[in-house]
């Protein structure tokens, strides 16, 4: 790789960004690009071949907490698609990774993309692709009843079912009106870091053995960004316990997929995506 | 039924509504909420048990011209939910029947009908759930390439797929920037109506027969609003030709099924659709 | 709707009808047409549109017990043919209703429903169709192994196996010789009506709760036609327990399944269900 | 095999008996019992080592021409369930043999022959079974659109449809009132046996050899018993143009069928074909 | 049957053959060809007609114990190969059997037998087939971890997924360096053939009960020929609980299904075992 | 990354070696490690940051010509096992990149590696991964007629049934006794590279078009390793035609996922691929 003209060029676009001291906050909102990535310490060897730029999504596009209902993913993906489209315009990046749990705007954005021949990567997306390399099987440990219906649709839309064993359940919903909790998932987290007893990590746990022992999964999938910090974790976890079982993990996954993809010289199928005035047309599509 | 509360009280909601004099202009955006019906004839008789209003939509809230990209579509999707939640909060209906398509923000509207107990219907959506009762598969008449994505992605996202032999296009893409059309499908519907020779309906009895013939459809949709004028006119030379296949349309799928919603009591399963924080949990979903 | 020629005119034909004083009886088979309806009640509001009509079945085609096994299912369908024949014929009717949990001769009927262009609809189709417009899967709760085993097979036939989370079994049998039991099945609705506890809702109740944690079932349907009475007490207990779950019933959806039907001017496809002497047939079929 | 207690006892039930000198005969109904067996040469090595008696099925159950509506197979298939019970109580038989192209009444004859422990088999059942042995998709060849529809219930029933490439229809229908054909079928037979040209076996190779280079068959099998004749001369055809394709046929594939049951002391799965009063009953069922 | 010309000539081929006085010794490596068939009097009586001989196989391809292990199942099945070879060229077979629980080489092993004409079966794949006719799932009850998961490749291979319920391990695998056992299987046998408690038997009990109850099977198998000496006690065992379900082995299931294709004159398609020049080629395959 | 410890060392072995002058050498079985790839050229760009070896595979272990048959594929898989397993013993690699088009020995060879802890890739399993990345389907162009057949099963067991439209078959079979022809395949690819007419690439648009038409195809993979020259060639014509269809190729493809799953610390999941002596087992397995 020539030092002056890095081969992998990425944008990294949050789904949304919450304005003024909300209580709702789940990370950083300013600072250093660093800082504005949730566990950066599990992926920063990642970005050591990769000249990166963070955006921070549109601001409170649907209100000044995190997204959990369908109304919130599809006004947040809406937001996010003219992000998408000025970060392809500028010439800046050869891709661009979407963060969050739940790829709000993803198939809308891989559609800009395309026209740009720039590929678009997201976390739930690519963490499935990574899955099936490595499984038959996987299941999602996911945090809230919205949010695991949410990823089941996905699962569906991007052609997985077959193989998803389960969305698994921990039911760490993330804080919102009108009943705030004082964030609770960052404690969670803390308490791990600090060896103490976290009741996050032990219901993931829990929930990821019954995947394995009754639902079939052979693969593991965190699902909403807020459960990403789990990944080192649960994989020592299982690892104690005798399971062999491997634990993906949002970003590492899309910013992997997305230098596949540039290296192979490849963003989406045009027949998939096409232009709204393509070259060719086909009589028939079959489902 | 009674005279002085109708049992049905209906919001149809049109997916957008197109500023100005545009030369994109598919429909009138003004005027007797009848004239802002497409092809109102054909289902007025439906409508006569039912208290009902037109919404527009959304003024131009992608561009100011017919929606047909996954960008454009999920933009507007976007743009109806304010519309929905104004129109369940007021009390004044008891569905919602969202017009188009290419059913933009349905399932979002779902959610949110669900939480006032308001069933909400789509086009696309509706069709398909016809054509299950009338067959085993069925087969759908589009206009674009395009526009058939978008609905080879709704047939999978609705778990249609297995039904579905196959998405026809007949090539009459929506006119759109930056070479203007001179309206070509309002064109054909008048050479229709005149008893002139059509191509679009041309090509559209063409393709439903490649339909009925090679992909085993036993029924016919059809897919972008723009088509839906042919129903009549294709029903009928389909019969003409031997073929006893229905040929259905999105209004009128549309209306009824919300009626059928309304009798039975229901609107959506509250554990498909949850709330943000509902009464009970599920540990484990099977996709 | 003109008074004197009322848009729906239906016939509820019953699956058979049990002659003399069998101890084996479920449901009164003479008197006020109101009366030979089980739960009448219930759905009465759904008929005030509907100009109808009951015929009792055919008189103890297979014996004088209910029906349960798959010998007497094919038998007592093939008794219902002739008088859905005669009803078609009659010019009365633009709406056939087979009453019963397990539909049997419905396939059969509609073959015949379609020569007339007269739809037909059956309890657990109906309900299926409806259950799909409501959630991604369905359970159904049901009475008996073998009538379980019937309901498993109708699913695949109705090519409804992808949405079916499972058939759950009550184990309330119907009666039937040699070992007769005192109509334990009326006793459990006054039980219930009463406000008593039912050892039978109490059991719906629990296996539905399995359906819901364990199977994945967004909605309920509910099998043999023995148990429809448990409808507004089983929705009602599991909306208790804060579960937000639509449950069905045969008859209301059948009934409302017809209205759709006549009202879009649709019975069947002949494709589907082509007759003796089709004006068109096609080379292949995919299954 | 001991000579004087023959391993294999078999009754074969032809679907039904035409009375009279009908016009829409299509075999002999009565005479030597060889004679009654359509094709009898080419299979009549499977029985020498079985006692078999052939049964000419009810008479005229459905009128007095071949089977071919659903109707007519519902009203056939329960026609045939008396015979079969009293064949099953004689204790003269360890197997029942269901003649004809569609099966009628096979899946309650097996829960019939269960109770008895006796197996039943069905020519296209067993065809789709030995099919299943020979490779991984098959289609069908069949007489008419009616029939071929049945067929494909069949297919569905008998939860083979993934490995059903698809059924092609020859279009040689029954002879059936009202427009009587002078037995086409059995002068097809007769040109093809002296060496001349058959349009029935023309059109039998032409889509066979679509069903192989279209649809992906890997194997073909005969629908309606009317087509078993052509057999030999369209394996023989085939191969002649270089297609390595087994070409099945029911006689032969539900004879040997019935012999493997036999010999390997089984029959059907209680669990799938429970009695009305089972010892033991599962509360799920999974579809 | 001739006496001098026996119908059926088969070759049973072992899987492998272990050289000295292994300890992992699973069954008679020589002596008469009765007793190097495990559990011979189990299945004697289907020999009876048949004029059969038995190979032993390479011997020690893998190694010096039982083959557990992808690597091993590979390595072994490609050892099978030249045996199978030498016996089609021979002319003294009409059909091969491959004995053995996980089948190694037998897709190989029948498109050598397809350029001969001659028919090969094989435990496992014989069982499904079997299986599938006697219910619409199955679930296979098997040794160990590595093994279960061949198997599953194997179900998946042979296009049976859908029919699957389960494969269930009862965790008693096969002896193996280094940690050596004394021979557990076989003390399981003798336990159970003198009447006493099994521990084998007891966890192959528990496990089928499950499956049944669980997992929805209606026919039971078993998947490593270790455990085929269970066939009778497990059907004795569940039969006595009450369940009516038959349990199948394999050594049985693929002789009767040798006898099948022998009497049909049938092997395998050619289209799906071309040879490496076949006469006829198709542009396009469907999976 | 740094200088002097690669983070990518990779040992690509070839799928055989074949002796002496052959006449049916496909590649330069010697010489320096880039001559021995072949269409070095096309992907020398993806080796620049990896250490790498390339191993010629086990000399003639089938035969003296190229791989086609069932047969030949298992001979050769397991001629490579022990490679594999010297090759992670070694310490040397941190992933192994199995080349050839047919992944002869994939499944063992990693299971092989998931001892070690390190990922095996294949060209084919990559193909279809990364297709799975850019499209809803993909279609196969490939050689002939048994490598088709041997390519069907190999999505089947890669679970990639739902994904795959078609194989296609471009009739260029690799060379074999006993009718020897002048290594076409060389040729055609020379005939490309100076700008003439080459049938094998006339053939693969032809196909590919057929491919993306009839059987919808959005993404094109190439079969046989004697096939990726084509890649470049067949991407061109394809856009010039106006598809907008990526077409993957093999070695890329395997290069490209080693190093995803090398960056990402993954190679198998221990549940899918178990080790003899696992630490856990699960009781069930759902396939």
């Amino acid at each position: 790789m020539a030092q002056h003209a890095p081969k992998f060029r990425f944008l990294l676009i949050q789904a949304f960004h919450l304005s003024g001291n909300t209580r709702y906050q789940l990370r950083p909102m300013q600072g250093a690009k660093e800082s504005m990535l949730m566990n950066y310490a599990d992926f920063s060897h990642l970005l050591t071949d990769v000249a990166w730029e963070v955006h921070p999504g549109a601001t409170d596009p649907h209100g000044n907490w995190p997204v959990e209902t369908r109304e919130e993913f599809c006004i947040v993906g809406a937001s996010r698609l003219p992000i998408v489209k000025e970060a392809c315009a500028s010439g800046k990046y050869n891709a661009i990774v979407l963060l969050g749990g739940g790829d709000p705007g993803f198939p809308e954005a891989r559609e800009i993309g395309r026209r740009y021949g720039i590929p678009v990567t997201a976390c739930f997306s690519a963490q499935l692709h990574i899955a099936a390399m490595l499984g038959n099987k996987f299941s999602v440990i996911d945090l809230s009843e919205a949010h695991n219906m949410h990823l089941c649709d996905l699962v569906v839309q991007y052609r997985f079912k077959e193989k998803c064993a389960s969305v698994r359940n921990i039911h760490f919903p993330l804080p919102r009106p009108p009943d705030f909790k004082e964030r609770p998932i960052e404690d969670e987290k803390q308490k791990a870091q600090r060896g103490e007893k976290s009741e996050m990590l032990e219901t993931a746990v829990a929930e990821s053995v019954a995947a394995i022992e009754e639902d079939g999964a052979e693969v593991l999938v965190l699902g909403c960004s807020g459960a990403f910090w789990l990944q080192p974790f649960l994989q020592k976890r299982l690892a104690e316990l005798g399971w062999e079982v491997p634990v993906l993990e949002g970003y590492r996954s899309a910013i992997e997929q997305a230098k596949t993809l540039v290296n192979l010289g490849v963003d989406a199928s045009g027949l998939m995506l096409p232009g709204d005035k393509p070259k060719k047309w086909r009589r028939k599509k079959l489902v």
